[in-house]
């Protein structure tokens, strides 16, 4: 049984109800601040070498960065990613660029805020596969220059915590932020910023209802309450060819968080912006670039074979949502004298 | 069997024949630079993005930072390093750190220069794991950014060559120089940059005859032409406790490149700058403290055992060669548009 539905029935069930009333949103300058976390120099600067310190890991050799690459475009070029031993995950890891406009984080939601998203990855075996919480902060607690840090930028006499070390990851993350697209500067008046090729691709994705979804500041959703999340059905329309090409339903998505069945294939919808840099795609990876990625879509989520003139337009346009990224400074990890803290085998 | 040699008798063989003669140099400004590669801000920045650039190691994951991680004392606190594919080398990743001072690259001076150091990693199946050079180069040929960059740089209708890779790492990497440390500075006439225990520490390497190899700017040896190297058999003396506890003589050094019987065991001298926060320490880093390598080479090379109160002298006169990291801007690798390069299998 394949139940194939037409873009009508869509529709009428809700999936695109939303699409008049959506929008493409010009990307905000800055991204909501959590009030028990506000932002400060020292706090983002904190944040900012824990998130390239790769002795939080079990082997010393992973770091937030090894798969979130800045440097590129906040991710790493991969379909799933290595952490500690070589091991591998499952799933794609998302950027890091504009994380701070979604309303939850990872793939399945399962985290409300950058702070909570912060934590998972240092404590996950294939990823930074540290013990426990308590061995991520003994090792930072080791570490002189992140005594003084700490203490300097949360005060108090206990200042190294799990939820101090993800508030400033947190922090940090919400500087990257890659404002001035061709699509931003277009939405801020200037006409020529997007070519006539990528002004059509832009009808097309209104016309055909991807904007029900992915609708935004950052072509994720609405831009709700943190923690709210907006998902959707991944593959909605069971059975196509590509759902066994690129084992689009080998992961049941939210349904892995929550088990309720409601939730089964149901995945935080994923942003847009830099699309075109953060190859390869969807959840698994499975799909090589961005031309099949929309070809994918347009077949499982709304039934339609798009002609090639018409992915290559969106294609443009979706080129349009690349940013300009801020130039940062290099990190100076703070140095252990005498010994290393890997001696310390959790 | 164990020959245990005096101190006299390795004076009278040439081991510390070259004390009196021998001096603790001032970190100088700058380090030699080749004719053939003369360094230049666009090379520069080009070299760092290489420097940091996962997608030339088979997996996507590992980048020349990865283990000399120039954002701590440049290595990666581990013993031994972890290559694609957790993949462990059998030594220690040396500081990138003023290794542009030294005048052969690897522990057993395999490279002449660091142009041809930058190399080998690459194509070391536990380390970056490409399969060959032309790979690498196909790599970043593919992606635009670097084609530009490449011509800018280096002109010509063919820029991107593994040999134009290397002379752009080795650029940046001769940028990597710690000036100001507390012994530079005393060396320039402020005698209280080192404490009295620094001090006493500076005369007891001296008159132990440490000196005799570790001298120089970088205490790696003389600052001889490029390519010459600085060699010495460690460890000196057989059959001590620590060469079987630390597996010191596991590795045949020098011999393992040349097949020379006269090079078993031999190994470029190690700098010390940064020494106090390179830890753990020798060529297979099994040994996790200063204090004990200061032990292990006064037993293995001198043959006697020092006092703690010496040891403990002479660490802090190396904590006093920790010099300034300076700011560098974080690299921004280019982009690849549309697809992964890592799609590219080799």
């Amino acid at each position: 049984m394949r139940p194939i539905r037409t873009l009508a029935a869509l529709v009428a069930a809700g999936v695109l109800a939303a699409a008049a009333a959506s929008a493409m949103d010009a990307l905000p300058k800055s991204p909501p601040v959590p009030g028990d976390n506000p932002m400060s120099p020292a706090k983002i600067n904190l944040g900012r070498k824990l998130f390239f310190e790769p002795r939080i890991s079990s082997s010393g050799t992973v770091s937030c960065n090894t798969c979130h690459n800045v440097m590129e475009a906040g991710e790493d070029d991969r379909s799933v990613s290595v952490g500690v031993g070589g091991r591998q995950g499952t799933r794609s890891a998302p950027t890091v660029w504009n994380a701070a406009f979604l309303t939850v984080q990872f793939w399945d939601g399962r985290s409300p805020t950058l702070e909570e998203q912060a934590k998972g990855p240092m404590v996950n075996p294939v990823e930074m596969g540290m013990l426990d919480h308590t061995s991520v902060v003994r090792r930072i607690a080791m570490i002189p220059g992140y005594q003084d840090e700490f203490k300097a930028v949360f005060g108090g006499d206990d200042p190294i915590t799990i939820d101090n070390v993800a508030r400033a990851l947190a922090a940090y993350e919400r500087t990257l932020i890659t404002p001035n697209s061709p699509f931003d500067r277009y939405k801020a008046g200037d006409k020529a910023a997007l070519s006539a090729e990528a002004l059509r691709g832009m009808k097309k994705i209104e016309s055909l209802g991807c904007t029900s979804c992915h609708s935004g500041p950052v072509f994720a959703g609405p831009a709700g309450p943190v923690g709210e999340g907006f998902y959707q059905k991944f593959p909605t329309i069971e059975g196509t060819v590509y759902e066994k090409q690129y084992r689009l339903a080998g992961d049941t998505g939210r349904h892995s968080v929550t088990n309720a069945e409601a939730d089964r294939h149901m995945w935080r919808v994923p942003q847009w912006r830099n699309i075109a840099i953060t190859a390869p795609y969807f959840h698994n990876g499975a799909v090589a670039t961005l031309d099949e990625a929309l070809k994918v879509m347009a077949k499982t989520q709304l039934g339609i074979d798009v002609e090639q003139k018409d992915v290559d337009d969106m294609v443009a346009f979706m080129e349009g949502l690349t940013g300009e990224f801020p130039k940062q400074e290099m990190p100076r990890l703070p140095v252990m004298p005498m010994k290393s803290v890997l001696e310390d085998t959790q």
